[in-house]
């Protein structure tokens, strides 16, 4: 298929939740907290939403809650057409892509885009386990976990790269630097390489401070296809763009690579007609530190083997997984929040200075599933 | 929102597995086998398909494998964008809604949608309580299952317009005698009102043959928005429509009547600018038969109390899920199967003569969701 330009929709309203341990607020006290604020930031009412995208991975895993899209909209006091979907990390940012394609249909005006996660209830091993449902069946039944996938990924980048640990540190060292302007950030705490390696294996090259945290969180994005009246905090979408790629890393061409990032960022740009040097600002799936430097290569901003080089977009300025948050199905949602919030030019103390283009990059497991999307201020 | 019109999107291949107890095949192989016959049926190649949506609701809660579209798309040999739409019972109709509306915003030409479920591998309690997280969480925790629940909608309806047990059973020996000419049906077996009576009482006043089965299945479908050179065997899609109600029983205004399918019917028949008494035949969800009856009157085809009535639309030809079978998040798209292949002409011995418009109506838990599609032969 072609590359088609994505004529008129706009994000008109963003909220999010701190992402962390919020054992006293269930998936509904989030979802009812960042859909009313919103709407709020949108100037509408909740009520004039026409259709609810819910992105979710674990809750009917781990929490016994299916079709969660009535259930929110059911909360939400909505009785609206309510999907729920389903890429395991990714689900925020594949149900943005549904949405954008339901505005685009004329099907709805404006949606509602809900990323709601739960993760600190359970124990830690079942979070473990339900997260590796998104990948493969071989990878889940050979004892695999997300952490150790990964480290195979960094290896192999060690190797052929001659990548160092203090670089994949580096990625965690900025993410975290970079959370502490941001209010909304999990954790608000510099961390220094030493303190990286220091900290203790998890799977070999990655240490526990190479991985991104579980936690609780939600985030709501409204997009419309309605014409602006008052264009100032309108943040238009470019592109959208997913890939899938197949789900076990045996039958991979490439370890050094993902290639749905590659894929999805292509198809991406080619329907803004931009390229990665005219991005401003990212915010690009870390979930490992690996995980940044794969991203930064494979979304184009810097040659295969040179992510740990000198950049002009700005990565990650909310933190981004690591050190802002992860709650895996809802991060795609965040994202956006924050590029939406960077290209207003409303974010503070951590507000980028050039912001024509921002990028999203939501990554389910190991590139199984990359969703990109672009945004735009005119 | 005002209905719209769907201009160019048609059903161009079908096929189904026979629901049933398939403990040698995983959903892998029910995916390949249905996705292969349906891209064989469509005279079109698998990979040309743009995009896949996957309808699904219980791998993740039972089988511990999420993430089915990038799964689907992987052991399809697929790269294409996929996406896993859940809506509990009512997934396989929502993952249609989506791909149509990703065709008709021009992101696809052409997309698979694939409604597969796997419900007979783990012990039934468990499946029993896995199909409660679709509905309201005040109702799981009250030990509610979804045979209780219409059962109280079954005695609100006798209550309130005289419905009797023989009524009800009706729905169920009609179902069966469907599917004595559905090759494809998962019974095939007549039953008698007596049989139904006598059978074990499971929720007063609903027997165990009042209830549909549980059973593994996979459906696929390919739709498209190109301009067809064979217009024999395409049938155009003149409607796309989805509600949600409050899950929980207790919050709703009426127990007799499913207000998410009055309103997605309603909105169906505007966007496809005709009215109930044009459908010819209907593939309606009677997970239990006071479901039967409920969808009767909620779609219109009689009035409130007169479901038991004679009427001049085709119910169910397949055999419905009572007979032809039930696996959840799949039946969406066996309906869609089944409606094809009358409007084509192409039903064998249980052709319906009059093949104009047909209709198919998927519902989650109580009414949770409904998705209504309607289907037109030119």
């Amino acid at each position: 298929m072609k590359a088609r330009t994505i004529e008129n929709v706009n994000v008109i309203g963003v909220a999010t939740t701190r992402p962390g341990e919020h054992w006293k607020m269930s998936l509904e006290n989030m979802a009812v907290e960042v859909s009313t604020q919103a709407a709020r930031d949108a100037d509408i009412s909740l009520h004039s939403v026409d259709s609810l995208y819910v992105g979710n991975m674990l809750a009917g895993i781990l929490g016994e809650q299916s079709n969660l899209g009535a259930a929110m909209a059911g909360c939400l006091g909505l009785d609206i057409p309510a999907y729920s979907v389903e890429g395991g990390c990714a689900s925020g940012g594949l149900a943005l892509c549904a949405a954008i394609k339901d505005v685009i249909s004329g099907a709805s005006e404006t949606a509602l885009v809900l990323g709601v996660e739960k993760m600190t209830d359970w124990p830690v091993l079942n979070v473990t386990k339900a997260l590796m449902t998104a990948g493969s069946e071989e990878e889940q039944l050979a004892g695999a976990t997300q952490p150790g996938l990964f480290a195979l990924l960094a290896r192999r980048h060690m190797e052929e790269f001659g990548t160092t640990s203090d670089q994949l540190a580096s990625a965690s060292v900025n993410a975290h630097h970079n959370a502490m302007l941001n209010p909304k950030a999990q954790f608000h705490r510099e961390l220094t390489i030493e303190q990286v390696r220091k900290s203790y294996l998890v799977a070999d090259p990655l240490h526990a401070l190479d991985c991104s945290p579980i936690g609780d969180g939600a985030a709501a994005v409204i997009i419309t296809g309605r014409n602006l009246s008052d264009r100032n905090r309108g943040v238009r979408v470019l592109a959208s763009s997913v890939s899938s790629d197949c789900p076990g890393l045996g039958q991979r061409k490439s370890l050094t690579e993902l290639r749905a990032t590659r894929m999805s960022a292509q198809n991406a740009y080619e329907q803004a007609g931009i390229g990665p040097g005219d991005i401003d600002v990212a915010e690009v799936d870390d979930c490992f530190t690996i995980s940044h430097l794969l991203a930064v290569e494979d979304l184009g901003f810097r040659k295969k083997g040179e992510a740990a080089h000198a950049i002009s977009t700005v990565i990650n300025s909310s933190g981004g997984l690591k050190a802002g948050g992860n709650p895996v199905g809802a991060v795609g949602v965040y994202q956006v929040a924050e590029i939406t919030t960077q290209l207003r030019g409303e974010a503070g103390s951590r507000q980028v200075s050039r912001r024509r283009f921002g990028l999203t990059h939501d990554v389910s497991g190991t590139g199984v599933i990359s969703v990109v999307h672009i945004f735009g201020k005119e």
